[in-house]
């Protein structure tokens, strides 16, 4: 059988970490990288392309994986590419999912190809988790935890306050919070009550730092009730120590299984590379997607819609030999 | 849009825990028990039957929850009731599941039937999320630890040495080895090394403690090779203390998504009743066993063939919005 053959758009880090992902697997091939940037500027040794040229290699692509941005980018190619290609994409807008389904389902259906949209870890296998969970425990409460990691979203609202030069924030649970989840404890949760969050940030050369840690700390939306501690470091430091992309987190629920006994069920990620590992469910999901299509199927999918055998490489005897 | 009806064979653990697990859901109903036993005997205030009667209820039942033995009941059950009813069971000899599924592949499909085998929390949804890890980390290696918890088989092994009046024994995970795995950090893994045993025994009258112990630690494929720390106790302590049933263990997978970077990817379980769990995984599948075969399917299937969202009683739209 030949392999799937796959097409990565956009080349930020989502799009690097769907290339080193697919030097980990078997059965896919990147048929090429394709960037609005001219392919010549991108630091590959992958083919790249202009993403003009896209539609003429609509022939030479099994799955197109959708690497740009949440706000601008998905929302205007996923449904364009949707109707050409299959795709594979990490929407994560929750509010806007349920929408962003309908246009794709219609696209896709009407073009008999398959999109597969908000894969990634939440939207994606914290979703999975969740719906599990509450469909074996009904008779509970589930929380999420994210961290210890980096947000990109707030780290990016940091750098826009008036004298900050440079700045990434993360977002960590309180351990005392997450194990008397963990441990099955009643708990006052809400995002604010379980989490709090550390701002490392470079000032400009003439920024007042009281006044620039009031500015991020009292930010609507962002930091405003949380407690966050925010530490000024020199440019060089936060070089050397913040320059990766950790993140994870936990979805736990307790559940009663009768007046006596509770179930704690328990779903945990670990991530040294947030980006990489998104992009390592985005290839999982593009197989998901190709055996969908090629067994006829067309339309929108969401991780909830997909037998788990469908991400896997190997057979269907294999996996109920080895890990059943 | 009307109840799911369910039918229980066997009214042990399970069947009870699956009795319980029904009066938490909404959307279905229970039919009856059905048993070897005479109806009259069974202690419970749900519809009672013979299992002589359940041909004749034919018509009445959507459903049939298997909630035999795996060793002599569900290889004799599964195929029989996979020709008449709809059927999930929690079949967990793993080494027959390939052979199992087999069977009632084809005695399902030519009834036009929906069977779900081998549901439950290993098999179950540690095969789950084993598939899952391995195809989203395929460079990796995961661990599945057991326990603390009761392991029924043990202790059904330790009753039987000479001696022994009564007793019960518990898997334990090394917190070290655990702490380890899920840190990311090299384990070198077997279940041996990744488990100790403790058993709590009551010892006849005039028996030898030195030579009971003896007998129970160098038991071959239950004791020999494991730490094994005997408790002898008496019949109060083991019924006050040791009558519960519960478990859990966790599936970690450690995988490098880059030559830099690791994932560590981690479910797990904490059961104050292992059968009332069990049996809450059974109502889930009954539920999709129900709407696959309503959508026209039929055969055998297992966790793995499954789509979440067919788990949950929820609208796709609604759980698109809710839990996405």
């Amino acid at each position: 059988m030949g392999k799937i053959r796959i097409g990565i758009v956009g080349y930020g880090n989502l799009g690097k970490g769907v290339e080193t992902a697919l030097s980990k697997v078997d059965d896919m091939e990147l048929v090429g990288i394709f960037s609005r940037r001219g392919p010549e500027s991108l630091d590959t040794m992958q083919p790249a392309f202009s993403i003009d040229d896209l539609p003429a290699k609509k022939d030479d692509i099994d799955v197109l994986i959708l690497c740009g941005s949440s706000d601008t980018d998905i929302p205007e190619q996923g449904p364009k590419y949707a109707a050409q290609f299959n795709t594979v994409d990490a929407f994560d807008t929750h509010a806007k999912i349920p929408e962003y389904f309908q246009v794709m389902d219609e696209k896709a259906k009407s073009n008999q190809y398959v999109s597969v949209i908000s894969t990634g870890w939440d939207p994606g296998l914290f979703s999975l988790q969740r719906v599990l969970a509450d469909a074996i425990l009904p008779d509970g409460d589930t929380y999420t935890f994210w961290g210890p990691g980096i947000s990109q979203g707030h780290g990016a609202a940091v750098r826009k306050v008036a004298g900050v030069k440079d700045g990434v924030q993360y977002t960590n649970p309180y351990p005392e919070q997450l194990e008397a989840a963990r441990n099955g404890e009643s708990v006052d949760y809400s995002s604010q009550t379980a989490h709090y969050r550390e701002v490392y940030a470079v000032l400009e050369a003439n920024a007042d730092a009281e006044i620039v840690e009031e500015a991020i700390i009292t930010m609507p939306n962002y930091f405003e009730g949380y407690e966050t501690n925010v530490h000024f470091i020199s440019q060089e430091e936060l070089d050397e120590k913040h320059s990766g992309l950790p993140h994870g987190g936990s979805v736990i629920r307790q559940g009663q299984t009768s007046e006596e006994n509770q179930s704690v069920y328990e779903f945990g990620l670990d991530l040294n590379s947030n980006p990489e590992f998104t992009a390592a469910v985005n290839v999982a999901y593009a197989r998901a997607a190709y055996v969908l299509n090629q067994d006829g199927q067309s339309g929108a999918y969401t991780v909830l819609d997909i037998p788990p055998r469908y991400l896997s490489p190997r057979s269907s005897e294999d996996l109920r030999k080895e890990f059943l």
